[in-house]
């Protein structure tokens, strides 16, 4: 039978050693200090799978849990967290470690268990929010049948499940680990909230798709936001060197109770006040005041 | 060997105590009157990916069919969605039972084979309806090389197979099943269709991620939109104890042969009249005439 | 126990005769002229997985690398692209001489591997450009904490990673498998590329959900790009018999050094001169001069 | 490329209608009265891995257990067991009702919760029994290092447990599902009891491969075989039909102490008294006093 | 953090280079002639469970089957059948072809097609040899509760099946694959039967660990072996240069009706007449006249 | 419906807390020292997976090798095993720890890498020794067609292979772990050999199920054994509290050139003269002197 041509073995063997080279190498090679591994994919999502049923008992899960079995399966479920989530936390810090130097490796380990430890007696908190934003989710929306489906269904409450972990891990000064968190949850839904970003109780985005929060942005209660809003950053100063000044207050503080329509794009360090109405596919710039009413021409 | 230092016992135990007491455990905490499972996000992407082999043979599944043996495949598959797929429209029945509590447990039960069957007969309506949509992709779509590219390869077909899948469901009074199976096709390409939409034959969306077409619209035949359009609700009339009225016609209705370009904005009952042309960003709240051309200054 | 009322044997069986019938199968039942099965999403999924394991290593794989050991593991992996492509490019040229007929089956056979020996040849430049891409990522975005952090976590770097591989492709004349590998991007990231459209060295797109980029674009060096920008056709002309015209250049050229923000729309064979600035939400239809700032009023 | 040549459908059409014929399916098709499956193989591995789990904690299952935390997985793997077991003993009884009809199909479901909770309330007394058969070996076998490396390795515990849960289950009545526990362990051990056999504490196989322990044993306390011991029948009285007579005595009754060498057979309802060593490769059919000594001339 | 010591890369590169030398791999390696992989046990096991839902139609497989669905599962089964064999039978070929290079290639792969055919319309033969095996082992067994026990739980029935399939294969000359398939139940149920042996119908075999039947074995109908029974070789011809002779008759006939009773050893190509008896534990090496019992003293 | 009737909770929760009781768990809970996990069955299977492939390779692994890309699959394969047998290695250590509290934990954790880089070390002797028993395999079997076919199919080569990776662990003096891997095979073949045992080269077992090989065995070169062979201990000497003295030499010394055919039984530490025949079904347990032919009367 007619095979495919195999290349010659030199034919491959010469990639090889290009692809091997420390110059080919240079930026995109990754070695770890301390041969740790980096973070894995399938055990933060499986870390996500856990807190949603833990947040959420009887949505998800595979089981029927009531008043008296759920006590055995809250139990397991968080000591899981603790085991998995501890194992990426160490696996962050270790690569923030590699990249910038400046932890002693026994502070990081002996932290840890107590990272860990704090982000679980944080989970109540946690699940309160999400409580006033299905609660949002359901009253701001026709289309929604009850809670149930807006806990089982709605793409917004999946989002801000990993932005509320994710941000709740920033806060502990975990690496890497919350950027990931949210980016899961950009894939899935197209939804794109930086940990760092600041939002309060009964946040609420409709549809969702394309909308952006930038890492510096303040968001008050009650606040609603429609699909392709974006909350960006406008100028971007330079050091000295011609480099870009990390982490400076950039992005927009949205105070309570505003609404922000469809496409939306409010860029700077602006403040749009209390009880404002943004209109769809508008451009902000500037702040405006409490109470307007924005509109495309 | 130093290790993670771990929480006490009491420390995880007081957390778990927390997180199962009633207070907590209110809005977020699914407790089904009959003991019922929450429908599985596995099984209804079995049942898509069996519909998908259904519909276009050939196209999706494992294996090389020709005019003969394709009366097994076809009969093996639609006998699973059969089982696989009354099993989800039951589970779906109850959480609504649940939520609700006016349909009769008998009926319930009695209903699903009923429904799960009808289903089943509207396939071939279902294939002849994507058909069409598959045409209208080729013709509309310079990129497109053939209809098998467009089958295989363009999420707007198969953000409709779930849409026109889920709208059938819906339409036989599945609750709850019909928005999981859209928001599947909305997360993996960012189009969000609402089942309870009714489209017309030969539609097309080109690209598709912000694409938001809501509940209660109406779209004729031979209507094409770009990606980011958004056909959405503009205002949310409230009932005497403030709370939103669910249900009422509030999308817009598109007439045949409509164009709308890239992230134009269409909000409320507004009609759009056959054979207009929505350019892009283009922010409408009002109706359209026939015959129309609408751009941005 | 009461059971779900099965459907007589006949009902189904009648479904399943119709879906058989060659009336309703027509344009959506694909018989291949040479038993070859369609491309395997999976194996295109572990194709990409296995070069990002080549392209950036250390940061993906299961395995702590050094210098020492990275031989073998580049070794294994690219021997395993090689076998695996090169299967799965045979079915995109059978897929595609199955619905276009031009292409002798011995000569399609010869080339294919030639054809992945080529790609696999190009490996380190597909490299070297991600590269850039990365270094653009990190400079252009002040929440970048560091390369590693863009590698592992950015949904830009992923679509790039996906287009840059499947333009290689396409410049080898591989059909279907291409557009394939940038729609699993487009599903994950909302990033939409046509494997056609040319791209230069450090580009970068922020957020990226929304980013639409035609088929015959051609985009410099150094271009910036935001969530929702559009560089899309215009106008669709058609032959004599109404038919499309398919593959003419209809797309924008986009200069060295251009940045387009969130949302902008370009349409047309337009030219966007160098070192310009496109602001948010505009709608572009014609030429921009160089060093132009183009925002909405 | 030369493929395969393809049998014509004609003639795999014709061995499937031979296969669907009814005088071919005589004997060898299952059609159950009640549309009930047949038990799962992969539910019952999964039961009996959760029940090792239950009783050895801590050497079963992938996480480190203290008295804290074991309280929640004992919870948790007991109510899955209540969950899986009792899907799967119904679908014993209705293979049972289906072959014999001698059940009522009211009768049967109702007790299906009380057998299973009957079940799990002996687990206390199947996990004492086992801790005996775990001394029996460490103390009986000079390779043994200690209690762990017995209950974590030697292929006598694992089939000790799965024979004590279905001999538990057979007790309780149930069909068909103790048969496949215990040739469960058959087929990884080699060591072939019959779930109905009677079998005292401090059991101890060595080795084992070979061993049959027949439907109608009884065996003592503090017994001992070695690989090979055949504990079977030796005449089979048929009824006046020529039919054998199913489930009368016909295996020998063993006292407690007696040890019983490699490759020995005893058949028949033969008693072997207290103490009495049995040596290897006899052949026994009668009854040996108390404190015997039989070994090979 | 303490870590484990890793060896320096010279260390593992050392033996990585001993283990590569031409001379460490003489015998161990196989270079196929044909780049053909070796068999797959993954696919041979898909192939007897497939094959094993296609003659007990409604005990395995997990959909309950009627007469009028089982079309379209026979169907598919068989369809399945066909592709998976057919490849599995061509590996086995060309490994043949690679060891003892007397078959041309042509003619090699224009087979497969017409083997996998002829064994497929073998199928209800082998069905109906099973069902006069499964008829033995109700009727021989008083423990058995009925057929579909039998059927669903005896190991001696999975290892008949694997036997009569692998015994037609080998009929049809193709090499490595019957062997692989009786080891695959020899290892499953101690049961070692050679696929060159021949077998009659209703065969039983009880109990079955470490029977053995050798490749050149005659046996009758209605005969029955319990464990532990050799049907062996006794002497080994050498040629002139000392090496054995392959493939000449040197194991036992067993006629009509002959009861092998545990652990006996026929050795040699013997005679064991019609109706004969042979008792536990024996040693066999000639002729046993018709109508005998032979016991142990 | 009609559902199964559940428990009460307290019904469950009630076995729970007796499961849960110190007194129950006493024997069968397993609490680290150092939280450490057991040894990982899978991760077992895996590494002597990988062992498999390096020793034969070509014949196990999906790949097709040739002499070029060989020094890249064993590398790859050598460094994984490198790094999952390290992390079984400290389990098992840390399991006798626990145990016998003799060692001291620094030490352990130092020695680790140290021991499995000396076990890789030996796989070029593993390998050596293999290519004897597979030489031996198809010397002394009429049946076997090739080399291949013995690498592939025999299950005593699957049963040296296991054992004499093990015994080489146990030379390391690894706990747990080498028994672990024996039962592998046994489990798999029927063989049970146990690490402890000494073999020589060319050793060849026929058939294989019901062979025991003690712990103290010694067996030359060129020895051959036969199915249910047992090589097992006859006394059992107690020291003054009662207890078993472990560890003695009590097993057969069987010494070169010797053949036992099936069923022989050989007990107690009795020597087994050069060039010996044992027939099968006897029983030893004296010395039998060089050149002797021992058979059943």
């Amino acid at each position: 039978m007619k095979k495919i041509n195999k290349p010659t073995s030199n034919q491959l063997a010469s990639v090889v050693r290009t692809l091997s080279d420390a110059k080919s190498l240079k930026m995109v090679f990754h070695v770890p200090d301390h041969e740790e591994l980096m973070p894995s994919n399938n055990s933060l999502t499986e870390i996500v799978d856990l807190l949603r049923k833990i947040i959420f008992p009887g949505y998800f899960g595979n089981s029927s849990l009531n008043q008296e079995n759920m006590l055995y399966y809250l139990g397991v479920n968080i000591d899981k967290v603790f085991h998995i989530l501890s194992e990426q936390i160490r696996r962050g810090l270790c690569f923030a470690c590699n990249e910038k130097t400046d932890l002693s490796c026994e502070a990081c380990i002996k932290n840890v268990g107590e990272i860990t430890l704090k982000f679980i007696s944080g989970l109540p908190h946690i699940r309160h929010l999400l409580s006033t934003d299905v609660q949002a989710a359901y009253s701001g929306d026709p289309a929604a049948k009850g809670y149930g489906e807006v806990i089982f269904c709605y793409p917004s409450i999946r989002a801000l499940t990993n932005y509320r972990i994710a941000h709740e891990l920033l806060n502990l000064e975990v690496p890497l680990i919350p950027r990931i968190i949210t980016e899961m949850a950009h894939s899935e839904t197209g939804i794109d909230i930086h940990p760092g970003a600041e939002i309060g109780e009964f946040f609420m985005i409709d549809h969702g798709t394309g909308v952006v929060i930038g890492e510096t942005c303040i968001i008050g209660n009650h606040v609603k936001l429609y699909q392709g809003v974006t909350l960006g950053a406008k100028s971007f100063p330079v050091d000295d060197d011609g480099n870009l000044v990390k982490g400076i207050p950039r992005h927009p503080i949205v105070e309570d109770n505003v609404i922000i329509y469809a496409e939306a794009t409010i860029l700077g360090r602006v403040i749009i006040g209390v009880n404002s109405i943004i209109g769809g596919n508008v451009w902000i710039t500037k702040d405006i005041p409490p109470n307007s009413k924005i509109v495309q021409n």
